[in-house]
């Protein structure tokens, strides 16, 4: 998987929200560590709406359906996905490939010849089936989970912290705490305080 | 796919609800008529968050991973699916074959006997990782997505009329369509006037 | 304040839902005893999401708009408020005998009489201005928020464990830990099980 | 009311986001109108969810606590909001000022003396009731409606579009409505075509 992030808000602005509170706009002076001192505190406190006015969007390439099923019943988040509708047309042959590759992370044993003559067959069953208007949804029903998708995702640092306790614990789907790994290297480097208290630290 | 609702507010709430904001319990009298009345003038209105005090607790059995995927995007409604993580062991050859039934009514062209090879050897891999702990984790990315689930799904009026106008359009994935018009048909009686105004009544 | 429960589901849906996740319907006899050690289960296991199937509908009665501005700020309710718009005009005279038994339970130091003056003024106001055309949009600028409304809220049982653990602490809103500590009395019996880990749990 | 837009996502990253639904992001050249008329197209066609990217944070200053009840009561947006409790020992003297030009904006008919008796009043009991911990719980009761507050506000385009539809209507509150006029000042130049399909052109 392939994780950018397209853009954020500065924690400044967060900082600013917090202070919107109490009252104490006057004493903002936004030198960094301030700032960090001051949102570790509000995390603390348990206010963590504060934390909503920090959203980030990313950019992920190269996840599979399984982790999009997960992915999307987190409902505070915004997901633009690449529609099976329009691409399944010209993206097969580069799938088969991807979707090799990343199974065969998950599993020595897996055979990649096999799901090549798996691919085929649904390719052939595509061509047979090119009148039917509808043909792209018709030939989803047999796209393995393992098939690879691309996300926009905008979602805020209160939701990505849920997220990130909840998928980056032990019982969570080993593809989902990759990516939550993954997020932590995206951040900017003075985020990445608002997640430590999370990363690996969800029950079972 | 079978849909049964197991149950649901009666009107009476939301008219109760509706007549709060005005003030006017006191004129309350709850025979039928009078509630479907009531409730289709604040519809016309656009109070629809009246509409949110009715709930629905639906059970949906056998519909597609490909169908839940698109359900999954709506915020609004709660959702118990049936894991793939429980239930891989022991549910796989009920599922290739009502899979195939299923897809058998997608298309005639479906080989029945290619979707078993792929389940068998789907089968074999099982077996070969069985002393790998999360196996069915494993296992899931091979799941193709018309592979069957069953979800029981509490959403409440407003939502659906909002799902029913979106996925009943002539646009929308066959069978949501067919699982938008199933569930006219479990409606409470009484309950049916409130969708007609949005069934197969969205565009494209 | 007045709570009345005007609707709920039974435990017996969420138990349902519950056994979907991991396939057992089949294990499912619905003696009560049993649905309440499966839920207690599915709580201390994190799995909360099964919750949200119960939904509970109450009307709220005699709370004040600074409780209220305090309840909406919870979205994952549904609200149905009585209007300042459509009831202005008659409440008034009911509304000064009631705000002020309420206020004088908040504080012994308060005058009746000057409150009295200040709802004389208001409503004078009213008559001053009857001919401008949104009168009750003027007037509601003028509503103490210790003004009583009405509302029905409909809500799951998920969120409404979130709401009394953050709302019956110490350093809530003391009207807010008044209507947490009703709902309890409202719940039927065998409800009450769900809330005894959240009941005057929730820190500071 | 004084709005400052302290932050905003550039168009760029709604359209990338659009372009992943169809793997189109080949065709991404993002000069400004062809950006412009991307996102038209878009919302055209009624896919809103791509604008679920763009996010707007706002400080909002010097408006009522009438118009915060009915603001809050959006759920897809992200307040933190100047609490009474922090702020009403000091904040007392402006606020009367502030609020009586602001009620006299409202009616011609509104005496400035005796909202500060009231205000008076309001202050003496606060010294009364020193002594008790929860001292500006208690006095928030007092606070009429008309009583300015600061928030800072996050929300996305999509919900912006759906907000300034139903408030900047014939019927909505005219502060609200007056809120929504000011938005559209406050956007970047190149926001602004995503709003004029919506603004003034609710019903009722």
């Amino acid at each position: 998987m392939r994780v950018r992030l397209l853009y954020h808000t500065p924690l400044s602005i967060a900082a600013h929200a917090g202070r919107t509170c109490t009252g104490n706009e006057a004493d903002a002076y936004e030198e960094e560590e301030n700032v960090e001192l001051f949102l570790s505190k509000i995390i603390k406190k348990g206010h963590e709406s504060v934390l909503e006015h920090i959203t980030y969007t990313f950019r992920i390439e190269g996840i599979s359906r399984a982790l999009l099923q997960e992915l999307a019943r987190h409902r505070h988040i915004s997901l633009s996905v690449l529609s099976t509708r329009y691409t399944l047309s010209r993206d097969i042959a580069k799938s088969i490939e991807n979707a090799s590759e990343f199974v065969d992370d998950m599993s020595e044993s897996l055979s990649y010849d096999f799901m090549c003559a798996y691919w085929d067959y649904v390719a052939e069953l595509r061509r047979e089936i090119s009148n039917s208007s509808p043909r792209n949804d018709i030939i989803k029903y047999f796209i393995p989970e393992c098939f690879l998708t691309n996300v926009v995702m905008t979602l805020n640092a209160r939701e990505l912290r849920h997220i990130i306790k909840l998928r980056s614990a032990p019982g969570a789907l080993r593809e989902f705490r990759e990516l939550c790994a993954t997020f932590l290297f995206r951040f900017p480097e003075d985020h990445r305080f608002m997640y430590e208290d999370v990363y690996r630290q969800g029950g079972e």
